[in-house]
């Protein structure tokens, strides 16, 4: 995110970090002073974007609001009313992507969710988040919750799934990257598509003899037998619905 | 597949299907004669393939033997046994890609996975293989059963678990297409990673602060619920190995 502000042509004024290793790095790559004392902040800034740990938000909020500057944090799961209870002045700046150290990313693609405690800081953040990316969101607290979880079942459960397939082939000595077209296929398909539309595999035609046959195949991986038959069942019923109760 | 053979230059002689309107739609895409009865076959043809329903494959092939060609079906979890029944000039030719009739895909990404029964056959259909992919792959029955098995995790379940999260933004009055980045970027890290070495979310952090608000937000879900705890059980077990019995 720091590089996609420097890059849209904003000046990052410092990075601050309790470990100044973390700073430096960060700091380096934007073109910014890096710090690890707060006494060391310079006021002569427009935001504060907080980028911690959900339990560290509310601590350092309590320090910066001395500055009377916008304070933002970029938490999925914490709420706006962690920052209310030091600053009327704040907002949420949320990218809903997985970033990782080692691999660059497009950021104009990664959607921002948008949230400020009144229309003009919603103004100020949506117009800050449209400099760096095509997919800005007003999203409120509770929403953004909901995000940060459904996040967890289309980012960190598919990649979980992807090492369990990596597992079963390894036991057979093949390799990861035979999957891979198919990783990628599969991810693409709901580009244009919603995922109802192309579910594939046996659950969602019932063929039992088949996904029998798999959970046979299982017998020496409990677990992941048991996320087969739960996942094939719920596969199956969403796509024979019957009656529903309560 | 059709086209693929197509474009590579070969002549796909017929296709046959019971119902002559399916026929018709992928043998005029190929430039080839479509056929509604086997007595129609056009015996000049170097190799059948069989591509069919798992149980119907054996049916099939048993009235192809007649005219002594190749007999080769693209069935993952069908072995070549099925086809030894009938005739020793048989082998398997797997693409390893989910396929949908609205998507066009590059056919020389798919893994194709060759099986034969004598070597000859096996090198009859690499060289055939080859022509339309860069990714051949030989591969016995009962690996090809462990691939097909292991394609169920890397695609069906993935694409079920986009369906949950779309669901779980459809009641909060959020769209599918914020997700979208996140989905393919999940899938692309994967292109040059493995997945252990990028998971993220909560439960690799072991975050059950997090996962018990996530736990709480599932109330109304009780099978997303499940699916929650199963999965995020099995990240934290498998980053977080403890001793290992039996």
């Amino acid at each position: 995110m720091g590089a996609a502000f420097k890059n849209a042509g904003h000046r990052i004024v410092q990075v601050y970090s309790p470990d100044i290793q973390h700073a430096s790095l960060l700091a380096y790559h934007v073109g910014a002073e890096a710090i690890d004392k707060l006494e060391q902040i310079n006021p002569e800034t427009d935001v504060f974007i907080i980028s911690v740990k959900d339990d560290a938000i509310g601590g350092l909020a309590a320090t910066l609001t001395r500055y009377e500057k916008l304070i933002a944090h970029t938490s999925g799961a914490t709420g706006l009313d962690v920052l209310l209870n030091y600053t009327s002045n704040a907002g949420v700046f949320y990218p809903l992507q997985t970033f990782s150290k080692t691999k660059e990313l497009d950021f104009r693609t990664v959607p921002l969710c948008i949230e400020g405690a009144d229309i003009s800081i919603e103004k100020q953040l949506t117009e800050l988040a449209r400099t760096v990316s095509n997919n800005v969101y007003k999203v409120d607290s509770e929403q953004r919750r909901v995000l940060h979880l459904a996040a967890v079942f289309a980012c960190n459960f598919p990649n979980y799934l992807y090492a369990a397939a990596q597992r079963l082939l390894a036991g057979s000595n093949m390799g990861f990257e035979m999957l891979r077209p198919l990783i990628l296929e599969t991810a693409q398909k709901v580009q244009t598509h919603l995922p109802g539309e192309v579910q594939t595999g046996p659950a969602v035609r019932n063929d039992e003899f088949t996904m029998e046959a798999h959970a046979d195949m299982l017998e020496n991986e409990p677990e992941l037998k048991k996320i087969y038959k739960l996942l094939s069942q719920e596969i199956i019923k969403n796509n024979n619905p019957g009656p529903r109760h309560g």
